[in-house]
Order: C-alpha cells, then structure tokens, then sequence
C-alpha cells in the first residue's frame, strides 16, 4: 500500500499487505457466469449494483494512444477504426486490461460519432460506416469480458457539429445512432465522457437515459471549469440533475489535477444535497504546467509526451489518493498502459479481497527483482525503494515546464468549425504562421 | 528525413522527401512467397545477401520491456514462458513489429537458456522446460515473418552459468541446446546478443557457427568496452575472428552512446583489415548518466524509467546518424514499441524505396494532425515544430542524471554465483544493507 | 524595455527607448542640494511628496544576504553589528545601491532589536548595544544618502519577543528604542519590513507613527495570508487603518508570487474604499515551489540558494509588472545586487526621465557585448538575445522545485521561544532528530 | 572537512575538524610585519619560498565579474579602469578577499594592456593611460596585502594584438609596457594568466622573467587542451620550459573540469621530468556543457549565468580535490565571491593550521543557523545536510544544459580581427544575421 504517512491525508486504518492476498483469477471455471446468446451475462451483477455494495470499480486505460503505439490508430483524427480494420489488436487490448484487473470493457467507440469518422477528409464513414465500427467494437468489448467477471460500458465523447454550433436537435441525433447500435448490442451500462462543455454533455447525458440503463457521464475539464467558465461543482450538479448516476473527470490532465477537480465537484454535489457515484478517469501523463484546455494546449502534444508518462509507482499513489477521496470507479485514460492499470489494482487489491491475474507476472512494489541475476538489482526488490525514488529525466536539455498554447479559441470561433474536406494547403500554411505569432516559434 | 544541416556530420545526397512515397504493403498477394511447411519461405533472400546487396535490414524492439507492460513477462527473471503462456500475445507483438517495419522476426528466445529458466526459483524450466519455450518461440516468429518479407532469428543470450564461472564446456552446451531447437525449426539466422564478456560471446559464436547459417553478435557494452576492460574495438575484432558476420552493440545505452562505441567498433575492424556487417539494436531510453554497466546502474530500473523514454523524432535522429555510421541492421531493444521502429523506417523510406504498412496510420513528421479539431494542434502538423521541440518532463522534481549504482561487482564474484534456490530473506537484506551504505538510501 | 507584448498585461502607451537618454548624474554639482548640521538636507523632496506626484521611488536591496556573501554578517543570527565593526563595508554596498539607482538608503538596522542582539548567544548587545549599532546605521545611510539624492528611511522588523509570547507593552517597547534613534538622527521616513504576523505589524505601525513621519509597512507574506490565517487583502486594510501611509510586501518570496499578493492587497484596499501607496521588495530568488512560511522553509535556505537566483533580465520583467500593478516604491530584499537594482532602474528609465549612474558601465540590454573580441559574444549584444534566453543551470543533478519543510510551528509553540543561551547541544539533537523524522533525511 | 568516503579517491589520513581551530587574524599586530617605503614588506616570504615550504596559497576570486556586479567595470571590454576611476571599490574587494583567505592580492590589471584598453571604441587608454591604470591597481593591492600576509601578483593576459595576428615582437612590447610598472612598484611575483594560445602564454612567461621574479603561468584551457590543438600536458611543459615556476589554469571551466586539465598537465610534466608548483583557479559556475571554448560559448554568458554559480560546499568539495591532487596555490576565477574564497579557506584550515578572519562571521559547516530563531532552520546546522543536499533550481523552465555556440573561429579570422572604432551597425547586424543561421534563433 502506498505508504502515505509523510502526507497530510493519512489513512486511518491500515490493511493487510497485499502480499498476503490470494491472487483470484477471475477466469477460474467455478467463478465463470453462463453467457447468454446476445453476449449478456446472465448473472454477472450491475454497475450501480456493485457501486452501491461498495465494490470497487476499475476502468481501463485509454485506447486511442496505446494503439496508435501499436499502429492501429491515426493521431490527428483519432478514431476506432480498428474495431473493423484490425479487430485482433483491439481485442488483444482489451484483454491485457481485463488481465490488468479492469472490471469494465469501454467500447472502443471514442469519437466513433458519424460527424467525427468524416470530418477533414477522414474516409471511415464513407468506407465502413458509424455502425459497422460502432457494432463491432461492442462485440469485441463483449468477448473479451465474458472471459472474466467485467461488465461493458458503450461510450460516446464530444462532438464536432457541437463545436460547430449545430443545434441540441442536431447533436442529440448523432449521440441516438450510436446509442441504437448500444441498445441492439445490449450493453450494461452508458458512459459519456470526454467533453469540455457541460452543455454538450447534458445533452448526451439525455440521450443515453433513454435506454434505461445506468449512465455515467465525465468531463475532461481542470480545477477551473469548463471551457465556457462553469465551475467544476457545476457541472457536477447539472451532470446529475440531468440524470447521471455517476459523475467525474477523464483525460486532459494528471491524476494529482484530476483529484483536485474531483474534490470540486463532490463538494458541489454536498451543497446541492444531491449523491451520485464518482468516477475519475485521469491521464498517465504528468501534467503540472497545463493551463484550462490541458494537455492538448502542450508543444508536446501528442508526439513528445514520453517523458511525462506516470510510473506504476505514482498509479499506486494516484490509486490511494483517488479511494481516500471517495472515488470508487477509479480508471485511466491517454497514456495508461496495462501495467497501470495492473498497479492500481494491486494497490487497492487488499479492499478489494483480489489481486489481477496479470499480477502472476508482477510480485507487490517490484518484489520480482529478488530474482534479477545482480545482487544491486535485488536490492532494489522493497518498497522503500521505489516508493522514495524520483526518477531523472536522462534528458539534460529539457525542462521541468513547458509553457502552453494559449490561442483563446473557442466554440464558435471560426477556426473550429469542422468541415467534410481535408485541410488544405493555405489553411495549414495560415495556422503555422498564426503559431509562429503566438509562439514565437521559427518556421 | 532527419535535418542535420545544423550538426557536423553532413549527408552529401539529400534524398526524395517521404511523402512521395508509395506505401508498399508487404503483404500484398504478388509479392507473398510461396511457404513451405516447415515454415520455411522458398523464395526470401537471406540475411547476407540482402545486406551484401545494400538493403537496409530494421530489427524490431525489446520484447521483455514490451510484454512486461502488458502483463506477460516478470521483471526480475525477465524469461520468455510466454511463448507457452500467452501465444496471442507474443504473435501480436510480433505482429506489430512486422507492421512498423521490421525485416526480423526474433525468436522471442531472451534468456531462454535451461540454467536461467530455472534460476532463483524460476518455474518455467520445471514446468514447460526450455525445448518447449524455444520452440514455442519459432514457430510463432515464422508464422508471422510470413505474414510479410521478413526473416526469422534465432536468438541466444548470455548465461547465469558463465557469470558463475562454470567451464566453456558447460556454457558450450547451453547454447547448443537451444541451436538444436533452431535447427530444428529451420529459423534463417543466429543472433547472439546482449553479452558483458566478449569470451562469452565468442563461444556463442563458435556454438552458432555449427549451424551452418550466418551469426549475427551484439554486445551490450559502451564505448568503454566489455567489463574485463577489452575495448569495443577489440572485442569486434574477436567476434569476427570467431566467425560472426555481422556484429555489434545491443541494449543497455541510449542510441547516443551506442553510436559512439559502434563507430569504435568499426575502427577497430578497418584497423585490423577484418570485413563484417554492421548491427546496432539500442535502448529507446536516454542514458547520458550511465557508466560501464548501463542501464542496469541505474537507480531508475526497471520500474521508474518511464521520463527517458525515447519520442519518435528521437528515433528518426538515431535512424539517419546510424545510417551515415555505415550500419545496415538498425534496429531496437528495451523500451523500443513499435511505433519506434515504424520511425525508423519512415526516416529510411527514400532509402528503402517504400514505407512500412503502419505509416498508412501516421503521415510523415505529424502529418494526420491536420486532421485534428483544434487549430494550434493543426499547427503542429509540420517537421520544422517537431524537429526542434525538446519536450519537458513535467517533473518538477526529478533531476537530469542520476548516480549510478557502483557496486563494481563482476564476474566471480560470490554475489554473482547463480543459485536454484528462491532467494532468501537473509540474502535479500544483505543486500539491502549493502546498498543503503553504497547509495546512502535510508531504508 | 521588457516587451510583454505576447503577455496578456499589455502596455498601453510604449514609451521613448531607454538609450535615448542621458545619464543624469544625481550627484552632480547643480543638483546636490544643500545638507544641514544634523544630516537632513533642507531642500530634498520627502516620500509622500514624491510619491504623490508621480515619482517612481526604487528601493535598495538586501543587506543582511549581500553582507554574509562578503563576509560581514553572520547566517543565522543575521545582525547587522557590521554597522559598527566595519562601516566601511557598509558605507560601501550603499554606495553601490546610489550608484545602481536606489532612491532610498533603509538604514542597515534589521533585527537590531535588543532582544535579537542578545538572542542564543548572539553578542552583540552587550558588546556594542542596540543603540550604538542604530545609531551607526543611520550615519552612514545619512552619509551616502547626501552624496545623491536619496532618502533615509529608519527600518525596523518583527522580533524574537513577539513570537515568545510577549505583551503588546513590551513588544512596543522594543520599537521605541530603535525609535528614538532614529527620531534623534532625523532620518526621513519609517519603514516596518518583514512581519508574518499583521497584529505585530500593526503594533509596530503605531509606534513608529508617534514620530510624526511617513511611515511604510511589509510583511514576508504571500498570497495565501499572514501565518495565523489574515489574508493579503485585509492584512493590507489593517495596516493602513493602523496608521501606515505605504503598504506591501517583502522578503520571503519571488517578484512572481509577491506581485500576486499586491494584487491581493490592492483589491483589499479597493474593496475597503482605502487609499495608500504601494511597496514591492520581493526576493531575488525563484520559488515557484514555497509553501506559505517562503523560502525559510526551503531545504536550500540560506546556504545553497545560488541557482535560484534572478538574472537582470528577470528584473526588467519584475520592474514592469511592478509599475503596470501601479507599485511606485519598487525594491529588492535578500538576494539582490547593486545590478539587480540597476536593471530596475534601466527598465523603468524612460519612465523616471533618467539612467542610473552605474549604467555608465551597462549599456541597455548588453549593448556593451557589442566591444567584446568574440564575434560570437557580440552577436548578444541585443535585447531580442535576453529576453528570450531562458538560462539553463549547468546542474544535471538538481531538479526544479524542492519540497519545503513542513513543521507547522507557529507563534506560541515552545520551539519557538527565544533564549539568551546559545542553542546546547542537545537541543541540536532534538532538531536534527525531528528534522530526519519529517523530512526522512538521514543524519 | 568534506566528506570523500563515498568516493573514488579517499583521503587517507583524516585531519582534526576545523571547528578545533583558533581563528587567526593575519593582523593581529604581534604578526604584522615591518612595511617599508615602498610598500614592500621586508619579512613577508616569498611566493616560492612558501610552496616549497609545503604552504598552501589561496588566490582571490574574478575581479571583472564581482565588479561588474557591483556597477564598476563593463561586460563587454572587461577593462579594470576602476582602479582610477573608483579605487575605494575596488580596495573594498581586495579586502574582502584578504578576509576570506586569500594569502595573494592579484593586481586588478586584467585586460590593463594598451592594446585594449583602446578597442573598439574603449575610452580608457585615452582618457587615463594603461600606466595609470596599472600603477593604480600596484598601489591599492599593496594597501590591502599589507593589511595581512598577504602577497602582491601582478598579473598580464591576452592580448587582442595576438588575436589579431600581430609579431611577437609587438605582443611582447605590449606585456614589457605592463612589467615595467610592475617592476616600479616592485611587486612580488608575476602571473600571466588567461591564454587561450600557448604560443602567447610562452611569449608573456619569457617578457615576465626578465623581472628575476617568481613567474606564474595559468591557461584559459580545458581537458582538450589550447585553441590550435596543443594537449594540456604539452602546454604545462612548454609553459615550464619557457620558464614558468608555476604553472595550471583558470577561468573558463568549472572546477571539476578544470582539475581534469590539472591532472592531465601534472602527467604532462612528470612524464617530461619536469617540475613546477601547481596552480588552479577555475570558475566558480558549473559548466559540464562546455565544449573547447569554454562558458564564453554559452548563451548565458556573461548575463544569464546564476544558476550555474557554485555554493560554498561546492567550494569545500573543490578545494579538497584539488588539494588531494597535488595543487598547493588554490584560487578562483569568475564568479566566485568572497565567501567562495573563505570556503576553500575552511575546507583547508586544518592543514593551513588556522581559520580566515571573516569566518568569525561563519561557523562551519552551516553551524551558526544554530542561533535561527525557527527550529527547523536550526536542524540544518549540520555538515550531514549541506554535503547531501543538491539544490533545486527553482526554475522549471530551465533545462540543465546549453548547447554552445559552435562558430569554429580561431586565430587568424577575420572576425578577430580587432579595431579601435566602435562595432559599428552593420558589423552587428552582421554577427546577428551570423547568429540566427547557427543557432536558430529568431532575430
């Protein structure tokens, strides 16, 4: 467990050591419920069931950056093609996850709406359509957690007519098509996420409690609130009143700044008398020098974030922090790889009564090194080691901060609005120069 | 391609932009080679000839470091049981590679001798004995080298037993037990790696050569050479002189100083007359911190390497300067994914004359972000941003360098004695003790 | 000029470029003006005077940090019996301060309290006595002050007897007596400087306004308030409800962090419909990472403070954020320099209508290096070079931000009362003890 | 004393701790010797009769850099005319240096040749002479070292007539101008120091011993010895054989790089048989990013180095180093300060037999923060925390390293070719539009 007794929230309760812990494999026959035609678990309970018994929940990481590592995804457009193109990447994605300890399968549908798969000459929706990769991401999303006790959430994230302006009728349509493909595919619960106005994300919130089933609903907002000035306790509040079950933050920045969020928005949610699950899903990506927009206003986005990238170290602390805060669905987003995940459930594996399968290969804070053939690296086998080190960059010209964009933009500025056909030459030619301005950058 | 205009070394003929180039899929049907079925491909050139003829080999990365963060392979005895385990996982690895570039598919055979697998309380030797791992490990490389044009190698590492001073006789028959297995399965070539003693690796040579097929030898050492003091230059000399046709350095250092011992080894060869191929398969981590053991050293490893992490612009630098150097096998090791060999073979397009098949996911130099929603990120869509941003840590707190353990143990050394046995708990705070007086860590 | 044009405070009206003026010469023959028997000039215009005509009034910069790094003051303790064991030391660092453009000479008379010149050991007031340090003090600050056209001001400071406790009658006393020295020398003005506690401020506010002269008042505070919890806004309000004619802040923490607090303070003013001119004398040293007690609690204080100290040109961003926040006293405290006040000097030279006498050896923005014999050296020679130079450290082994000791100790606590006795041994146990306990440090 | 146990070279015989010492004033009258008419004391030893002895000299700091701080010489042309022009800052300094150690009062005669004094527009030739100025500095050096037992230095370096490709016999007209004053005013010893060319340091060495006094020879070099290639050890022998009694380096290079050249001259002259005292007086800024030219070719030079200054246990670990290597006449160069001197002269104190008399304002090891009035600053008062501690920056968007610039230009260019007229406009914008082309940066 994250020793956190030089910090000022201390844990009253200590608990078992998790090396005392069974590793339950959640694969085990006696364990495996009956799996239904449609892909439905017959017995396997449901997301408000086990938030309400107190169970933990834990996310999975974040799809579109691990597997545009792997190949199988377009930086710049970002969306799930794969589900179609490259189905046995997805799946193997999904597995390690599940392995990892995740107890719920996201469809890989992260900007899967229709306007999304054909803005700026993207060819998805004209090659496969929203619903091919829409269906077979839920299938796949089903598969892998039928292979253990997780539960699949359909999830569906901001949209480009929203930036636009498109109207609410406009916007709530594309939300409904996905939704059809959730509702015919029978998936246990809804998850909105991503969204940088909370009006958008009311509004999907909407659509997705027409189908009956628990919705959560995330923002990839900071401390200082939406995009359009909505505090963080705010948008809790109208999350909730427009009925989701389960509120929280996801992406854009660091767990630490996610946390922080987090607090705001439970706070909100006392002062209102209103009760809703929490959920954080933050990046893996150490970001202390974002300013509103995140981690998408860094130079280093999105091909020079490596040195930002968490260790499983700062997952267990991240893990600790997010459980003593109330959190109980605690996940991940960019930049969370398996062994994240892994850590934040060996973390939290001693309330949990498990450890992860993938943990066979992973003995508690780096306890496997006992069998490293050099004596200086098994001295390295405890957690006061790890748990102190702050680890160098190896990077002698780089500095702790970077200083953000701060181009100002926001929805209904021109700049946003989307359109069908590739960006042309002149347009990129405008915005470099428009960078060299704000930046100081040399062309 | 990589702009060094501003550094010293100057290429002469500035070669065809990138983005003329046609992505040649490797698997197209024309191009498939008919497959025999012992896996073997009628009509793929060989490695020798292939090099003799100037093209330009691309290895692939790191599997240990790669499958440990998915969930397949324990840090600490980092074996390769996976193969057994976890096909899936080490195909789709495999697969991956394959996409990005790579030309070889190697065994995924590291530290698969009999005398690791069942080191400090190993399992695996017991349980599924080595044979079965090695031959595991073949097959699925061929299944997938034939998915595409690339070569299978098989692979040998150095051994416990040599570091616990055990006769050439014994170390001899070690790697003989595992050329069988290659043998067997018919691999393409022979690759020893990652040796500290340039004795050790001869006789993996020596062992290799048997086969028949060409030898390839890396060693995990720095400019200042193997860790009896032979320097870089000498210890080249001697691997050709045992037979390798190829040699070179592998893992441990960053690109950077890989380049630097391989321009020593290169020296070494043309001072003595000797002819072989090139081979460089770095870390993708940055260690200008290092001394003579590497990484290793490092407070750092293997759990906290995370901020040292290589980008792609890092690789497309390595790619053009290990090009210049004279090397035609450039490849990778821990810490390289996927998409750091797709980088390299997109620095080397023009002259390969093709892209790799993953490039149809990412545009040269950030290309796809002028498909990305907001304006300042679109802005980033060029090579001139890329090539010259060094990305912050976002650690406030870490440091540039560390200070490298210095134990100064080496081979015959009591600590270094391999032994079956799990190591103790007295063996463990021994240890403990030595390095809270070593490092001055509290414990 | 600094140009902030790609900040967001923007400066209206850009003024006359700085190199366009003369150097003025305050201490030339036609403008000295004529000095009385007691020290007082009869014709020099007073604070109030200036200040409310416009005047820009540059403070000096810190005696006690600038002293110890020449040898004349003691860490720790940090008495200013200098004064008196060697005024030639002193005399001349003023001397450098008229020269670098202050119009201000603070007599070097911090934490000459008699109850601090007698504090663990410290023998200074049986030696010397207060009185006679006070007195040297204002001599020589007279003595230079008359060779320009500088002010004197008398300075007093927070005092071991208010954090042991004392009465309000007692801890007055103790300003009286520095009082009336500096009521017999007839200096100019009054300055009570480094209070982290208004209610001693206050206290001191009304001692020194029994003098009849302009009185000025700082707390070492940041934006989070007064160490028993008063914010920066009513601290503000409170001390010029106390009597002070000029309120802000000093010591304790960066120009950045300090001009927040002004902004604090400023707005507490507005709010409370109260009107006072403004003092800014922050450090010369970055702490972006200080908790609310400053730079005392850093692990670096006093000794190894060095990489953090400001450069010239993060004067010039200081002074102009200074002066468009409306500051008109503007200052330095530990760590500046006689150039650290001359670069506040030269960029609010156009301003002020003059130079400062020590630009006669600084020409504006490194226009000297233009008579360097390196080509490459002369090629700095322009402001574009500085203002964009952020400085590396030449440090790989340090990081950006330390975590600041955290005891929590505040007035009333036995650790901080105050003892004649010299700190015994054993007391050093007990803290070094405490200190391995919280910050884990090893002894 | 500083504490090497952890390191590779470990101090045999450890000495009392210097807080056993009396502190002895070098002016207590019982020591004080005669003074005669001219200054010369008749008693005082003689430079070489001391080294011989086995006594440790401790040289002074950088007069250029510290006056330039304190408003008295220009960056840029570096000439010393405050000797004319205010000789009371410049004693003040001298002082603080004989305070802090230095048992040597080197002539503030840096860049005092005429050849200088009057390029590219300098003023000083003209309006005072190189006599003056030189004759000045001759007397207020003799003032101060007459104040203690301290030595006079008179000291020549480069000059802009060799770097401009003048005769030797010009350059050697040039350094007599300067000897013939030194011989007036009868100082001590000679010391040519800061050359860049052998050749140079060789003709001043042969002009300096027509005086019969001791002469010393210090380079501006690094590990790769002088600008035309010359190794370090080949510069000690020709600097020996010239005639030089003492021989080493300064400035340039931060200790640690500066002893590398040390010990690779020592080697140079024991392999040659030769012998000669040693001498170092390096910078007191780190620069481990250096390339040949050392910290003149890094951007930060001269107006952006404070991060990289050196803290007084920075100091304690140089003089032991240096001690331990052989060096017995230990100085500084630029940036260092008095307090940096008085470090060298704590560290040393035990083999010196006594304290420097400003270290009754420092007890050692941080030992006076004992009489802090906060507790946990009192907790630092300990050699265990300071020797640990690395500083953080306080600066997070600084990296640890520069790149140098690279221009390549050496003797003989044109564009060192030097000039009695101002740089002229378009010569500036010549270097700038040069500058942007190597460096990148946007003008």
């Amino acid at each position: 467990m994250w020793d956190s007794s030089s910090e000022e929230a201390v844990l009253e309760d200590p608990c078992q050591p998790p090396s005392e812990l069974e590793k339950k494999d959640p694969r085990s026959a006696a364990e495996m419920p009956p799996v239904g035609e449609d892909g439905k678990t017959a017995a396997k309970r449901g997301l408000l069931e086990r938030l309400s018994s107190g169970e933990i929940i834990i996310g999975d990481g974040g799809f579109v950056f691990a597997l545009e590592k792997r190949g199988y995804v377009k930086a710049g457009p970002w969306t799930p093609e794969a589900t179609v193109e490259h189905p046995e990447a997805v799946r193997q994605l999904h597995r390690e996850f599940l392995r990892a300890g995740s107890t719920v399968m996201q469809t890989f549908t992260f900007y899967a709406s229709e306007d999304k798969l054909e803005n700026r000459g993207n060819y998805v929706e004209q090659r496969f359509s929203g619903q091919k990769v829409n269906e077979a991401a839920c299938d796949i999303a089903r598969e892998v957690a039928n292979e253990g006790d997780a539960l699949v959430a359909g999830g569906v994230s901001q949209t480009p007519s929203y930036l636009s302006c498109k109207s609410e009728t406009d916007v709530k349509a594309i939300f409904r098509k996905q939704l059809d493909v959730f509702i015919k595919k029978n998936v246990d619960f809804m998850l909105a996420e991503y969204f940088e106005h909370v009006e958008e994300a009311e509004w999907a919130v909407e659509v997705l409690k027409e189908s009956g089933k628990p919705v959560g609903a995330t923002m990839c907002i900071g401390p200082e609130g939406d995009l359009t000035g909505v505090s963080a306790g705010d948008c809790a509040v109208r999350l909730v009143k427009a009925g989701a079950d389960l509120v929280g933050v996801n992406c854009h920045f660091d767990p630490t700044t996610c946390l922080k969020t987090m607090k705001l928005m439970k706070e909100g949610l006392e002062a209102a008398n209103l009760k809703a699950h929490l959920i954080a899903q933050p990046l893996a990506l150490h970001t202390p020098d974002c300013n509103k927009q995140g981690f998408i206003d860094l130079p280093e986005f999105p091909f020079a974030l490596e040195p930002r990238l968490l260790t499983r170290w700062d997952m267990h602390k991240y893990a600790r922090d997010a459980y003593n805060l109330g959190i109980r669905y605690i996940g991940g987003c960019c930049g969370f790889e398996p062994y994240h995940i892994r850590a934040v459930a060996e973390e939290l594996a001693a309330e949990r009564g498990f450890l992860p399968v993938a943990s066979e290969k992973h003995d508690a804070w780096g306890g496997g090194l006992a069998m490293h053939t050099k004596p200086w690296v098994r001295a390295r086998a405890q957690q006061a080691f790890w748990e102190k080190l702050v680890p160098a960059s190896g990077r002698p010209y780089s500095a702790s901060f970077s200083k953000p964009d701060s181009w100002g933009v926001t929805r209904g500025d021109k700049d946003l609005v989307q359109q069908k056909e590739t960006t042309t030459e002149n347009q990129l030619k405008e915005m470099f120069e428009k960078q060299k301005n704000i930046t100081g950058m040399e062309a």
